[in-house]
């Protein structure tokens, strides 16, 4: 591929307008997600408690501003001023939960359907990562770690609200809390912040910024369709390995059984016997 | 009744001034409320934890304050800035719960005193819900959805204050979430609160403002009186299973069970199983 | 001891730098608190989720900030803007939890250490509180209920976030509610509160500024000693015991007993079957 045709692409990639496309893309995934995660009840569920049902939609579709908000200190409910993405919210939810015979639910499982949707939302997730971190950016120029937080929370917001938003349906499961099992979405939304962290406040990455932001586009849908079509669930796995083995304690662990203290071993089992 | 003293009525209802007995009146059924709720061991635990208890009473009583300023970016705390309306709560907090003999407590739950403060309750509630939506109004004038929350919450926020509440007492009850089955008040709130977006921003109500104002404060006391002498707890019921059969999947529903996918059934059986 | 020499010496506390050494101790005492809140499993836990032990490590370092801050409508995460104190955090955590044979841990451990540190934390505390009730002093100066919750959370922010704290790393502990069996630092710290206030907005304590905060810090330090070296865990039980006897309920209900009522005994008895 020709380089300049390729940066052209790139530039026509950040300039993409997200309303209303990506928008229905993003809320037709979300309003699917709620209903798997509801289970085989999610029909009865949606006839007896619209309210939860559509408020927890709606929790998962705002998750990443709502999230950020909390904790930046602005106003939670803002998201839901933009009234034309909370309409097509609440279209896609209609479609997805009560069209006659299921027919709305049927059409977003279809393959294809999925596919492509899927491919939009991680274009719109490297988007939300970005105005993450800039925002943060802003107001706190020198706090790379908030950028970092703020990135990742916009990028998969819904790991980090799952909790209230399965509470708002009457569920509640605190060993689902994203931070003990980080999901491939936050673990790329992760990296994407720090590399746009590093993008934009140091000279370390000297492509130019169209180029790093459409590699992350790249990367995103990439993943994304390896794990629909091929199954591939976390390529961060064996990294994630061998840095625990080299800095948190593996090596040295494995070192202190092998001269006979094997206590983190006992522990490990008795871990498992309390928990 | 004369309409020219039925709309002067209606002003000197919108200028009636909450403090000190409307305040006293609310602080009063949030004490009760916070003592029923702890069933009976309500005495028990007031004398074991007073710290919590105390704590629960004032975020009962402060609850629609507190929900919606958490929910706009405003200070959780700032409620209790107002010094009187929290000495009134300590004081009816006191007085309900630890009077010799339960005096304060047996005087409270008399009938003509709680009908009585029953239906200032109500006048009150009638305000905060006015105030929430305007306040919204002002910081978000095109999001009405927003006015609709803040004034709902503003309504009925101890509903929504609950589970908080009930853990500052150290208990957790994540089923109860208003959300899953609103009661009354939210859905009194609710309605209100359309009401006085369609009053404030659009044309619809051509009624002055006062009138609107007076018909909600009646038709909350009404509802209020009729559930404590009456015993009818919600007549939204009708209007809410018209709806859902209609636009919430029930005939369609029935439809499809009609034609032999009878899948519907089945799932609402798991669920009550699984539940 | 000279007056003269003493209020010097007070002046001097007042002026203490935090940063570094009592950040460090700080930081060390957290670290060590999480530790020992896994329990067994500790280092089991932190090898299997060192993101989890990472984030839940840092809620407790800066959680007198982030609840403060949460309650007071400023930016939860704002507290992580300090880098340096960042980086003091995380290397004392790796040290804590990571070190081969597990060298640091037990260097922290190891008694002078640990009663050294102690000291410096309780220093660091009269700080925190002080600076709490200044700050919400500033932004409500007429709400004395406000500077002292300020005041008492940034004393012990780690007891109030105790939940979030365990529910990052999937543990929740609904009873565990601080309000409940308010700890002997979340005590303290609240009577610190009110002392600060009295001195900063009434005339009732007419002692120099330094004097009032240099005996809160001996206060501080002193039982914190005590605790660890002699086991005397909470000096203010008697005087509970006298309130709560005189003002909430205690001699009325052993009167109304004596009448052979006999209720509230009945009552508790109910409560803790019921629990």
């Amino acid at each position: 591929m020709d380089p300049e045709a390729f940066l052209d692409l790139a530039n026509q990639v950040i300039k993409l307008k997200m309303y209303p496309y990506f928008d229905v893309a993003h809320s037709l995934l979300c309003a699917l997600a709620v209903r798997e995660d509801l289970g085989s009840g999610a029909q009865a569920f949606s006839r007896k408690h619209p309210l939860a049902c559509w408020l927890s939609t709606m929790l998962v579709i705002f998750a990443g501003g709502m999230v950020a908000n909390a904790l930046l200190g602005e106003p939670i409910l803002a998201p839901l001023k933009n009234t034309p993405q909370l309409l097509i919210g609440t279209v896609t939810w209609y479609l997805v939960f009560y069209t006659p015979f299921d027919v709305g639910y049927k059409v977003a499982k279809f393959l294809p359907v999925k596919i492509a949707a899927s491919a939009m939302k991680e274009i719109y997730r490297a988007k939300k990562v970005y105005d993450g971190v800039s925002h943060a950016a802003k107001l706190y120029p020198n706090a790379y770690i908030i950028m970092v937080i703020v990135g990742t929370l916009k990028g998969n917001g819904a790991g980090f609200s799952k909790l209230i938003e399965r509470l708002v349906r009457g569920a509640w499961t605190p060993t689902a809390m994203e931070t003990m099992q980080p999901s491939f979405y936050t673990k790329a939304s992760l990296v994407a912040s720090v590399i746009f962290v590093l993008d934009k406040k140091t000279d370390l990455i000297s492509a130019p910024h169209a180029l790093v932001y459409f590699g992350i586009v790249i990367f995103f849908v990439y993943f994304k369709l390896s794990s629909i079509l091929l199954g591939i669930h976390d390529p961060f796995v064996p990294f994630e390995n061998l840095f625990c083995a080299l800095f948190l304690g593996g090596i040295w662990d494995s070192l202190a059984k092998f001269l006979g203290k094997g206590q983190p071993k006992e522990e490990s089992k008795d871990n498992k016997k309390t928990n």
